[in-house]
């Protein structure tokens, strides 16, 4: 067992519209280093969804890209298909926001709340869960909680898109609405969550304040005896 | 002119190996929102050098990507070429590091000491420093300082990598050795700098740290009467 917390930090592309939200992902990062616990990424080794142009808007017609191979460019290379990630190897795992939740990690996007998530992601949560192992999702990622584990019936918040938190109560979550640098937490499934970019107009400093509450949340209910 | 502080942030691409370092880049975005400034990205509307595959190393021979559009996925969309930039827009610059300031913004890392900086970065470099208006450099890019500002006589720190302190001490910069959670600061030319990566083994909290000293030491310099 590591002497350091081990917290997995499960990527999806390389860009808010096609992939990981890209601060988002970096101030997790940032943070467990600043708790001075070791991150370790991951990452589906799958075609993305789709190719966004973010300057223009829009898809990139026929372009192909690998989520594992983007969201490298996050963990400066750093990062191991989740596929073959063993939950024994982490205490805890993170999920930022950004599209690619939504349409890499699961297909959220297109079908709501008949979305199914990736399958080698949906091992990893669930048998995360089933170890009693702390889990922080961020931005549009508690709809990974909600499709994974709805039948534990999470806590969650994405902010206060009624939409969106309508499609997670169908699913079996229970939805709090938040601010930006608030938290949600569920004691009980050990599951942290903050809505980020999910708020209109949402600064970075604020943005910054909520990850790093989650990041401290989730650290503190590892269990003592560790992973 | 604008009630707070507008500073432009010049983006290299999206990725450490062909374009900005995406950390450098985001804790930059961070540190000026917590100094209640705004951040204004801007990047050079030309192809990449080349495209790394960050995972696993190399060239996707074939491959062509735009630094704009790429530098758009950190900027969230809200970015702007570099060559339609009016300096006076802005109170200060700062130039985040990776490949992408030595591929893209100038061949620094092909020809070393006989590099030129991309013509409308060049150009904005060197307005920015005649109208008196602070730049950060950090990480690698303090190289496009020594280029284009070296007849000033820079005061600059890249680290402690004795080879690229060298060859900017030969394009007319004095080079003075730092840690990664330091700066260095040129009062007379108005230019601050910071190692990030550069340092071999950094922690993401510590490149924070000097990131964060860069933005304020930046802003300071501001000249009381604004831009």
């Amino acid at each position: 067992m590591a002497q350091n917390k081990n917290i997995a930090v499960v990527l999806s592309g390389c860009g808010v519209y096609d992939g990981s939200e890209i601060s988002e992902a970096v101030l997790t990062l940032l943070h467990i280093s600043r708790a001075k616990a070791e991150a370790a990424c991951l990452a589906p080794n799958i075609p993305q969804r789709d190719v966004t142009n973010h300057l223009a808007g829009g898809r990139c017609e026929g372009e192909i890209r690998n989520v594992l191979v983007e969201a490298a460019r996050i963990a400066r290379g750093k990062i191991k298909d989740i596929a073959h990630a063993d939950p024994q190897d982490y205490h805890a795992a993170i999920f930022p926001g950004g599209y690619g939740a939504a349409k890499n990690l699961s297909n959220f996007a297109s079908l709501g709340a008949k979305c199914e998530v990736q399958p080698a992601v949906h091992k990893f949560i669930t048998s995360m869960h089933a170890a009693g192992k702390p889990l922080g999702f961020i931005c549009i990622s508690p709809a990974l909680a909600a499709r994974a584990l709805g039948e534990f019936k999470p806590l969650l918040t994405i902010g206060n898109d009624a939409t969106t938190a309508q499609t997670l109560t169908e699913l079996g979550a229970t939805h709090i609405s938040s601010a930006v640098d608030e938290i949600c937490i569920d004691e009980t499934n050990k599951i942290v969550s903050t809505p980020a970019y999910m708020i209109e107009g949402a600064q970075l400093a604020d943005i910054s304040l909520g990850i790093e509450k989650l990041v401290k949340a989730v650290i503190k209910l590892i269990p003592k005896n560790g992973k």
